[in-house]
This record gives structure tokens, sequence and C-alpha cells, in this order.
């Protein structure tokens, strides 16, 4: 009885799946913890869709701390925003699924899991050669939390990896990191290039015509990380003329896809639909309340994002 | 100079890939070793695919080794066959290739790479949340090399593992092992069941309707060992009513599968055309090499079959 005022912090929660997060949230008890039923002015806290945040944010005073439910914050990057908060966003939960995803695609590749599904229509007996994870190598474009996910489950298949960073080298199952100007060695005769690149000043169309030159032509290109670090003309071009046997795209410059756009019907283009690591409220939440932990004891949060960089 | 006759074994190659397999082991220089050009009397060991060995291995005499090239051996098991020679089967080069085999069926489930691709068609935006193999629980009916392989990737990603085997608990990847009479209670509540049961008089059907009746409507059923586990038609029934999400055949009773089977258009059943773990000369080679040199040694040889077991 008798707390002090302003250690009582509020939260508000900015989600479509906003009852999901009350519910999980509500469930930990977490310490002196008021979650608030609609906007207001002493919301301390916001735990939400950044692009639900960016929108009214500007409202609230007393703010002091957001927790992004996803990996990418551009929505609160714009620098005409407030940067008067600490933000944090959601890390080392979509590993896991991005390397489903990224060895879901590449074993349907080498598996020829399309192909054998229209011989399957046709009545076909078809027992084309299968091909095979092991021994191949594959290239990162960026190492993170993420990326070093990517490089465990390569090694669990047999593969070589290469990684491209700009400086860090924090994952153990990188067998050769490349930097800076090492790009296009970087890429020379890999088997599979995947991006896993955040969408910053320095990633803009990093994949391009001259580093799609450097992939054999089996060679399987897989974005999962932004639209921006793909030229997308360059892709169609070396697509369209077999220079490259196949692309993954989950995401692109522009979210949905226009209809038409030419990558729809690209040769041998698969597309996904910024489907390929989802945050789900369990894994968010337990991001949040371990955070919020720390913030009620005034220690440093985790995931802090830098504004500059942009993740 | 001089070498007493009988210590220079004669080795006849009898596969479609015979070519690339005298080239693999003429590099070995392995001792002694005299690679016959044709059959003849004095044939000594022989290295082949089993269809091919059974048809004419009654003329040799001298035959003492039989190392196939498959792990499956059922075209020489037949009671009328000769069983006065030692027979090997191919081994521990499976595991990887059926696990990128499994891992790739049930990531395109989980992904629902199928369905994507036709909303890709169809021009659709479409987010529906993808599945996880994190957390999932699967069931594997037979745990040898190759299910201690598939065991170790299921661990990889995050799932529970159960084994149904005769009485071996080989694997240190499985959770939790069933025999003989628990076959039911292996079965109950499975996410994914996978059978790589070889074909012995034990496994005939034992994916009969009671054990499809254990398993939840949103399970899938690989078969990845041989057709002869399999009630054909009580798969039928359950998929077309919906009491199973889904199932991936690489195996039947009759190979290739008649024109007219129902299988082609089964709802929602996938099939492979006995693709799912190639026999790679260079893999097979490795296994002949080695098991050679443990010939000419007089010691005994590995993955030594029991014609009585059948595996």
């Amino acid at each position: 009885m008798g707390k002090i005022e302003g250690t009582m912090p509020t939260l508000l929660i900015l989600s479509k799946e906003a009852s999901t997060y009350r519910a999980l949230i509500e469930s930990a008890n977490l310490p002196d913890l008021t979650i608030l039923e609609q906007a207001s002015e002493t919301c301390e806290i916001i735990l939400g869709e950044p692009s639900h945040i960016g929108e009214i944010f500007g409202q609230f005073p007393a703010l002091k701390w957001v927790q992004s439910t996803w990996a990418g914050v551009e929505p609160l990057l714009n620098p005409s925003l407030r940067r008067d908060y600490i933000l944090t966003n959601a890390r080392g939960v979509f590993g896991g699924l991005m390397s489903e995803f990224v060895f879901g695609y590449l074993l349907a590749h080498e598996r020829k899991i399309f192909q054998r599904a229209e011989a399957q229509k046709n009545r076909e007996w078809d027992k084309a050669l299968t091909g095979t994870l092991h021994g191949k190598t594959i290239g990162l474009l960026g190492v993170g939390s993420i990326g070093a996910e990517v490089a465990r489950a390569a090694k669990f298949f047999g593969m070589t990896v290469r990684g491209f960073t700009l400086a860090s080298r924090a994952s153990e199952y990188v067998d050769k990191y490349y930097h800076t100007d090492k790009l296009m060695e970087f890429a020379q005769g890999l088997d599979y290039l995947v991006s896993i690149l955040p969408n910053t000043k320095e990633t803009q169309k990093v994949v391009n015509a001259d580093l799609l030159k450097q992939l054999p032509s089996h060679a399987i290109f897989i974005n999962a990380g932004r639209g921006s670090a793909v030229d997308e003309s360059a892709l169609i071009e070396a697509l369209e003329n077999d220079k490259l046997a196949g692309a993954v795209l989950d995401v692109f410059e522009q979210e949905p896809l226009p209809k038409e756009h030419p990558f729809w019907v690209t040769k041998n283009l698969t597309m996904t639909f910024h489907t390929s690591a989802p945050s789900f409220p369990k894994d968010i939440a337990r991001v949040f309340i371990e955070n919020y932990q720390m913030y009620v004891e005034r220690k440093p949060l985790k995931y802090v994002v830098d504004f500059e960089k942009g993740y």
C-alpha cells in the first residue's frame, strides 16, 4: 500500500495480436506492471508492431521504451520521428524459423519436389536422380543471430559455410568470413547464396548484376532479409537467361508485391509472402518479459536498436 | 613373382554403374584384387545390385562374398537361392540422404510450399501463417543406422522423437523407445509417423487401419522403408476421409506403381519414386573398399546380412 508514483510502469500493446499478448503477459505476473486498456498520456512502455507504433507514439510524453514484435524496425527509423526512447527489437527467436524456411526451399530444389509432383500428375514413374545438400557451399550475406542459426543448420547438413559481414565474426559455424571489398570473392562459385541483410544505407542493392555474375549457373539465390538488398532488374535478367538456376524471394522492395510486377512470372522464381519467419506471440512475449525484468531492475535492456545503424 | 594361387581375389561387378565402380575401385589400388572383365567360374567376390546378382550368381562355384550396392537385399533372400556365401549390404551411407528426404517433405508441408506456389500462379499475396517443426513429435518405425540419422535431424529441429524397434535401443537421439505390444501406444498422438522398416516377415502391413487410427487428423505419414509395411487400402481410406492430413510414399508393394493404381490420385498423397536415398557409387565404393580390406585380412566383414532376419 502506498506505492510511490513512477514505480508502476504502464504498458500499451499496439498489435494485431494484442489480446494474445495481454494474456501471455498477464499470466507472467510481472512486478508492478499496469497494462493499459487504451492509449493514454501516462504510457511508458509500448509493445507492438513498428508499423502501428510509428503512427501514434508521438502522443506519449512519458514514453521510455518500445519493444518491437518484429526484427525489422524500418517504420521507426525515419529521422523525422522521435528518438528520445529506447527501442528494442525481437531477436533470438527467428533463427530456427528462418533455417526451416531456407532449408525447406533448398531441399525442395535438390529433391525436385515440384518436378516429382508434376510426374505424379502425369502418372510417370520419375527416377530422376535426387541431389543433396551434403558437400555444397552456402554463402550468407549477413551473419547476425538469424544468420548464425542458418549457418548452424548448414553445418548440420554437411555444407561449407561462407559469411559476409561488415566486421563481425560471431558464429563458429562459419568456415570463412569476408568483409567490405571481398564481396565478389565471397560469392565466387557458391552453390547457394542467402541474403539475411537488414534494410540499411549499406545494404541497398548489394545483390546486383556484378554479384550475380560470380555465381555458377546451377546456383540458387534466397532472399529472406529485405527487398532493398536486391537489384530486381538484374535478378530478372539472370534468371530469364539461365545464368542462375533459381531464386526464392520472401521480401520485396514493395510489399505486397504489385499485381503487375514481373516477379510473379519470372522464370524459376519462387515467391513467398514475407512469411519466412513469423512473430509468434509466445516467442515475442518471452522477449518482452525478459526485457521487462531488466527494465524494472534498471539494467541495460537486450536487443537495443542503434538508430543510426538501423538494427 | 610367385604369388600363391587363391590369394588373388577376383571381383565381378554387376551394376548399371559398373564402369564408375571399376574406376573408383581401381583408383584405390587394393592389394591383390583382380577385377574381372566378364562373368567367370573363378569369380570369388561380387559387387552389385541384388536384382542383377540373383539372376546369375548360381553359376560361380568359388563365390565367397557378395557386397550389395543397396540397403535392401530382398532379391537374394528367396529360400530357393544359394546361401553358401557372405552377404553384406550397404549401410552407414543412406542416413543423411534419408534425412534430407524426410525433412524436405515435412518442411514442404509445414511451409505450405505447394499452396504458396499456387498463390504465386494466381498473383495472390498469401499471408497464411507458416508452421514449424519445432516442438512437434515424430515417431520412427525402425531405428537402425538410417533411423538413427533421421532421429538426429529431428532433434536438431527441436522435435520429440519416439522409436519403435524389435528390441534395439541404439540411438541416443530417440527420447523414448517402444517394442512389440506397445505399437499403438507408440503411435498415439504423433504429428509425424515415418516408416523406415525393411521388408521382413515381421513388418508386413504394420501400418494398417488400427495403427492409422492412433494418429491425429493433422498427422503426416511418410514411408521411406518398404511398401510391404503398409496396408494400402487402409491408407487410402484414411486419406480420402481426412483422418490423416497427408502421406508421402517413396516405396510401394509393386514398383514401378501400376498406371491404374489409386495412389496416383489419392487425396493429399504425395509420391516419390524409390528415389529417397539413392546409392551414389562414391559412397558405396567406400563401403566395398573398407570391407575388402577386412576380407583380405580375414577379419569379420561389416554389415553382414542375416538371411533369416532379412537385414
